[in-house]
This record gives structure tokens, sequence and C-alpha cells, in this order.
């Protein structure tokens, strides 16, 4: 089977790649040849079988096209721009999230046009296609009303993969991530980015700060469950299904007190002594437009998995980062 | 005030532009230049300002720039392939009612960079951006899962007129039509023909065709109040609407039925005996997929209003299209 992930130098991408690389297969079908492409080339797994690096823009003319040209069997597209540089840059945002995804989908479908190609593609949406007021917790059937370009840019994304895929040109599914933490790496300057930075950085002895109270509640999985979701999505049956493509992955909806409860019993008192608190008001605000949490009761059903406690979430961290011991 | 209407020479655009030449202005804020476009050059009305008549593709590149030019105060977006002709003709569907409007809004946006420029646009989308299976009433938070090119097309329309009005581009309003029944015209060869056809025709002593049961139940609203949606979205106040632009109007929810029964009323037994019988099995799976109803809390308190009965339906058609008696 020749696997294609587009996006693949990102934290998700390069998860993806090492488990498949580790397995050779994805969930049992073996797995030959690797396409990754990035905008910058992706590092070159440890791979027995053929393995192509394409450092390449998906919205240049012709780009969706040459990757399509080797009918890849399975296409996972996590390439996007982040929130905040969409917000910042609307020609950036729309060309690579909206354009780009285009592109691709229509170089499939000419594909299927041309021979019957018929891929699984697997599109990495997010919970920022909702929008405040949110419920708490968010149902299935909730409508998208994104407050960000991104948000936008993702729901777009849904709705095209829901109509190409009822049009027979791939079967694709649609995979709306809650947000990764722990995220391995440097604190980065994304406004979520405190949710891992307060445990990511106490588990080894450093400093983080903690912008908002205690109270807010939020939505999240670990890194390893976010690539179970792409794998899981990879093979599930889309006749069960059904016509509704886009699902919201299940998740852990903790507050940040329940975080930092979760991190002394795991690290002990001197880790929690390492929080910061450094109250802000701007992120603490934008936290209120932030999905609380969802019921995912059809993505339960299907069979996507994820961790039941932050003490499973930090266990996770410890285990896939940090060699498995604090 | 400068209006522009984009699709004026279709049945909704032309009982708009009647509407605003005869009281010479929109709610009471005075008109006095009409830009009307269309694919084929719409017809002149008998106007006293300024009148610009437009034979042209918004599509095509340029088209949209030259509308935007003139700096319409407001902008209706009515233009769009049909559902039927949508879903036979990929490529034109999406070029027509994604890339057009996607085109319009972003003449708009870099006009609006230039010099401020912020119309006011009303975006006609359509209850087709609900699919199966659905609720009633559908509630005004129930998600956009569209089962036709069509209602996708309608439903990106919708996520990128929030977003760029989000930003400041414009002031957009999307108004999600009820089916209009009664349509005025000949019968024509849309699946949902037969809600206008089993009155229309029988009010002029005409036969028509009933494929589906008694029961079947859809949500309608009648050709005046569509446009009086259209000129309350033009002048409602956007603070009070919010971020969440696009709203399911309110309509009437009537079986197959009950619309005879109000057919008896109005015009006795022998009109209703013109309805003929003939049961088709496809249109009568497709109805199954047709949204029954709405709850439009939103839109209602807005002060969008549409008909309570059949009755006044039938009897706004009597009014606007057989000058007011059988």
């Amino acid at each position: 089977m020749h696997v294609a992930i587009i996006g693949a130098a990102g934290m998700l991408g390069r998860k993806l790649t090492q488990r498949i690389v580790a397995e050779g297969a994805i969930q049992g079908r073996a797995v030959d040849r690797l396409t990754l492409l990035d905008v910058i080339a992706p590092e070159a797994p440890k791979f027995a079988g053929h393995v192509d690096l394409r450092a390449a823009d998906l919205s240049t003319p012709g780009e969706a096209e040459a990757l399509v040209a080797a009918r890849p069997d399975m296409i996972f597209h996590l390439a996007a721009i982040v929130s905040a540089e969409a917000e910042l840059d609307f020609d950036k945002g729309y060309r690579i999230n909206l354009d780009g995804t285009r592109l691709l989908f229509d170089a499939v479908r000419l594909a299927s046009q041309q021979d019957g190609y018929r891929p699984r593609v697997v599109f990495a949406s997010s919970i920022a296609v909702f929008g405040a007021p949110l419920p708490y917790p968010i149902p299935d059937d909730f409508h998208t009303t994104p407050l960000t370009s991104y948000g936008t840019q993702k729901a777009i994304g849904e709705l095209l993969l829901s109509d190409y895929s009822r049009r027979g040109f791939f079967d694709g599914i649609g995979i709306r991530l809650p947000t990764v933490c722990i995220r391995p790496g440097k604190p980065n300057k994304a406004a979520s980015g405190f949710f891992s930075n307060i445990l990511r950085e106490p588990l080894v002895g450093q400093e983080a700060v903690l912008p908002v109270p205690d109270t807010v509640r939020h939505w999240h999985v670990s890194p390893r469950s976010a690539v179970g979701f792409l794998l899981h999505a990879a093979t599930i049956d889309v006749d069960a299904v059904g016509p509704r493509r886009n699902l919201s992955m299940p998740g852990l909806s903790a507050t940040v007190g329940e975080q930092i409860e979760a991190l002394r019993r795991v690290a002990g008192d001197k880790a929690v002594a390492l929080i910061r608190r450094e109250p802000d008001a701007m992120i603490t605000r934008m936290c209120d437009g932030w999905a609380p949490g969802f019921e995912a009761t059809r993505a339960l059903a299907l069979g996507f998995t994820a961790e039941a406690s932050f003490d499973e979430i930090i266990r996770v961290h410890i285990e896939d980062e940090l060699g498995g011991t604090l």
C-alpha cells in the first residue's frame, strides 16, 4: 500500500510517519511506499520500503496533480497554516488552507474520472469549526459557526470532503481534532500553548506561565491518540460512517485545575510549584470562545478512542517523549 | 442609495427589482441607482433613477471588480446554478455557485481595503444546506450536512459570508430561503415543482400532476414574503444579528394534504379535482430528504415574517399573479 502524508514535517505528520514506519503497516495493512510532502522537505524516515520526499506547497498549481500521479492508496491531509497565522495573513490562510485543500481534492477527482482511482482521504479538521457561544458538551449535530478564518477554512474543507465523497471521487473522512496536549517541543506563542506548557515544562524542572484561572475548561487529546484517530480513520468502513463524513473526535474535557492536580499526582508538589500564575485578560477572554467538550457519540460508536484522565495524558507524554521515566 | 442585484433576471431578482422600483426605496431608504446583473441582460425596469443593465457571469475574472467599481451601497447576491443543474454539471455548479460568490466577496474585500468601502451584502442561501436525516422542526443550531453539490456550495458561501463580515470587509446577511410557493410561470422539471404546480395550475383551470402522497411535509414561503426577507435583511441592524450571519428564514410547514385543503377552501372542489395523482417512487424518496420545517427562532426575533396558512399563500398568488380574482 502506498501512503501519502501532506504536512509530513509537522508535529502530527512526524508522529504519524514514525508510527507507520515502526509498524510497517496501518491497522494490519502493509505499507510499502511512503510519499512525504511538506513546504520544507520532511526528514527521511528509516523505512524498508520506498520513500518519496517532496518539498512542495499544495496550493502551487501542478503540485497536487504530481502527488496524485503516483495514485497513493491513502492520503493524509494534515497541512495547514495555523490559526494565528491564518488570522494575521488573510491571503495566505485562504490560499493554503482552502485553495490547497481544494486543489488536492480536485486532483483526486480528475484522476478518479480518468481511471476510477478512489483513495481514502483523511482530513485533519479542528474543533475551531465551532464558535462561541457553545454548549457543554457540544452534540454531534451542533452547527459550525467558526470565529476565525482558520476555522472557516477547515469547515469549508469538511463540506468539500463530504460532497466529493458523496460523488464517489474518494472515500473521505474528516476528523475534528481536540487540542493536542501535551504538545512536545518548546513553549510556542499560540494563545492555547499554556495547556501544554504547564505540564511539559514542570515535568522537566522548568517554570511555566499560566495566564488563565484554574476554572477554564477545554478539550484535550494526547499526540498518541491523535495519531490513533488518523490511523483509525484511514481504515474505518466508510459505509458505516454514512454521508456525514466529518466527525468530532473523542477527547478529555478537563479544567486547568484538574490538569494541575493530575500533574501533582504524577510528579508531586515540587512540579506544581513551577507553575507561575500570570493572569492575562486577553487570553482568558479568548478561552471563553474555545470548546469545553464534546459528546462525540458517533466517533465513539465508530471505535475512535482517547484518554480518560489527565494522569493518562501525562503518562503518555512521559513514555513517548521522556523515555518512560521522570 | 445605489443597489446592485446579481441574478436580477431570475424569478426573485425580477420581483425584488419590481418592488424596489415601485417603492423607490428599501424600507424607507431612497434608491436612486440600480445595477442589474445576470448572465442574460435583465429587462430594463421603468425607474426614475439611473439603471445599469449588465449581462455578465460573475465567475468570469474581472466582472466582480467591474460591478464593485461603482461601489454599490447594497448588493443582493441571488445568482446561482440551481440544484438539479449543479448536480448534473459538477464544474459549472462549483464555478458559478462557489467561485462566483468568492470572486464577488473578494472584489468587495479588495475595495474595502482600498478605501474603507463596506456595503451590505445579502446572500440568498437555501434550506438545501441541510441534509437528511432531519428533525422536525429543525432548530437554529442544527448542523449543515448538505446532500447535494448545490447545498454544499451554498453552505460554503455562508461560511465565507460570515468570515468576511467578521473581518469587516462587508456587512453580510445570509438568508436560507424556504421553497418558494406558489412559484409563478410554467410547470418546470424541478423535482419539487409539484408543490407549486398543484396549486397554480388548478387555479387557472389546468390539470396538475401530484407525484407524492398527501402526507409529505415541506417548508414554504410566498414569493412576496421571500422578497420581504431580502429587503428586511438589507436594512436590519447587523449588530443585533451578531457573528452568526446566516439565518434560517421563517416559513409555513405544511403537508401536501393541507395544501390541497387550502386550495379547496379558496377555489372549490372543481379546482381540487384537477389534481391528478401519479405516484412517483423516486420523487417520493427525494422528499424524505427535504426539510419538513424550521424553528426559525432567531429570524422571527429579528423581525422576518412569513405566511401563517396556505390559504394566505394562495391569496398572495391570486393578488400578485392573477390580478386579484379567480
